[in-house]
């Protein structure tokens, strides 16, 4: 009897499971081509049965951080972490002074620090993080991302990312996709705020590194972060990086800046597994930035930009395509 | 009418269900204090409300490969593959006869080979591991552990494994444990068989590495082997891995010679966390080989004996605690 009574209203709930699962997992992307194509890709891979059909353990998306994420104006946030730390740090280290790189940000010579895809800033960066057991930095960073705010949008950077890019990872993670992370950003710096900013394990994190020192001290375990054997996670880097890292190709990948080309090359060109680039364009001045386009800029998006038609990258222009750009 | 008659049946399943639990996690395990050990601490952490209680995402175990999940001896195996691929590879690179290494290895010379645990060995792996794509490596991996056996057992390699410990990566999963491999052995060599073999997914692996060149040749992606940068995650380098890959601290770790001693230390003393460490102790000469008490031998367990009682580390000794060895 009781069965009897239920019937109707199981049915009536299993007839509304289709609509749940039909609400839009991309709210906050303008309907068009380029939304269609995410959706499109992880259909078609998800679709079990079909030759184009991905099982899990092979669906590895990768993710820039710096300008893919989270903004990288008027400085990747890292670099502005750094300079705040030089400052503090400055006074009891003038041998510093003598770097090449510390005269360069002394100066403000930011071209100077930005060449080679931010080399001098890595070094800056190099410096001023190591020394300290990784305990000591993270307590560090989370101090400063506590109280440090944007200069342009007033909040903390853990709030300076793109709303359209959660939904995307979440969208992904429901498909049984891993999202890992894959910046020339410090993996160190990346790992204290990705799991709770992006859900990102520090174990799907691949960053530039230095590696630790280990020592037993006083009958405990220390690691202490060094400048020894830094690995820069960008251009060829990144390919690289996955490779050592990861170990698996990946099948989709999502960048903003020519230094994301060759992991974006890697991801799709030759895969035989379906796959996905996409280009974050910033074209959107008035409520981002609109700076990729300037040669001379952090985050130059040219040959990337060039390349994408040939090889059917998907390439977002933020102005047109987000609803909303910070959360 | 139906609610009713099945009520019954619900009730007697749900009855069963404890006892269905309490099925032996470690049926290849003797009972006694080491078993005991290992699923009073499994217990301890996965406890809710307790103060030993450790969420999921934190519990990260980490075991050492040869000698700790499969035999080591009479040469670690990708040893083995290393001289079976030297002797095909030497007649095309008579220049390698000048490398100290490859003239002990043309001698026979195991012992400086293993010296400076396995330094020789691992020149040899890099030398013959190296100018090729990631994916030819692993095709001829592939073939070798398809073809070759083990010149005591007389099986495959990947079947010299230890029955006991399979259980335990299949427990501590089953308990919400990441279980990685933390080895001196060369990562792109571990990847090939360790997820059919351990269950254990490329992405949970650290070994030794040397980085990959990335290049785009003729349109295509293309990464290359080498024998740069060369990472020897061994000793004081299995802490410096665990923090560069995974970027947390594991709470259990499994190894079986003084080359696993650091991770043993960096996971179990001053760790905020309730952890464990375990040392497989190599005493069973019939069944498999009893050698790491030989300070010749590779596999040297004697510094990490020492500290074990001092540290609570479990000591498993194979000839008494374990029912089966090889499955």
């Amino acid at each position: 009897m009781i069965v009897r009574t239920c019937l109707p209203f199981c049915l009536l709930f299993a007839a509304f499971l289709p609509l749940a699962f039909a609400v839009d997992p991309l709210p906050s992307w303008n309907d068009g081509p380029n939304k269609k194509a995410i959706i499109d890709f992880v259909e078609k891979v998800t679709k079990a049965g079909t030759p184009d059909f991905v099982p899990v353990e092979e669906r590895i998306s990768v993710f820039d951080n710096d300008g893919t994420l989270w903004c990288e104006n008027p400085l990747p946030f890292q670099a502005i972490f750094a300079a705040d730390e030089l400052k503090t740090l400055l006074p009891d280290h003038p041998e510093w002074r003598e770097d090449p790189s510390v005269k360069a940000f002394l100066k403000s010579d930011i071209a100077a620090l930005s060449a080679n895809h931010y080399k001098g800033l890595l070094e800056i960066i190099a410096l001023t993080h190591a020394g300290i057991t990784p305990d000591e930095f993270t307590a560090r960073v989370k101090q400063w991302l506590a109280t440090a705010k944007h200069p342009r949008f007033d909040r903390p950077f853990t709030e300076c990312v793109y709303q359209p890019m959660l939904e995307l990872l979440s969208y992904l993670r429901a498909n049984d996709f891993q999202t890992w992370i894959v910046s020339g950003g410090g993996v160190d710096f990346m790992r204290v705020f990705a799991e709770g900013t992006y859900g990102i394990p520090p174990e799907q994190i691949i960053g530039s590194y230095s590696l630790v020192r280990f020592e037993m001290k006083d009958g405990k375990p220390v690691l202490t972060k060094t400048v020894d054997s830094l690995f820069i996670d960008d251009k060829g880097g990144k390919p690289v990086g996955i490779h050592t890292f990861l170990g698996r190709r990946p099948i989709a990948a999502f960048g903003n800046s020519n230094g994301d080309q060759a992991m974006i090359e890697y991801t799709t060109i030759d895969n035989p597994r379906p796959s996905f680039g996409l280009i974050v364009h910033h074209t959107d001045a008035e409520r981002e930035y609109a700076y990729d386009a300037n040669p001379k800029s952090t985050g130059k998006l040219t040959t990337a930009l060039e390349v994408a038609p040939k090889y059917g990258w998907t390439v977002v222009d933020m102005k047109n395509d987000w609803k909303t750009i910070l959360p």
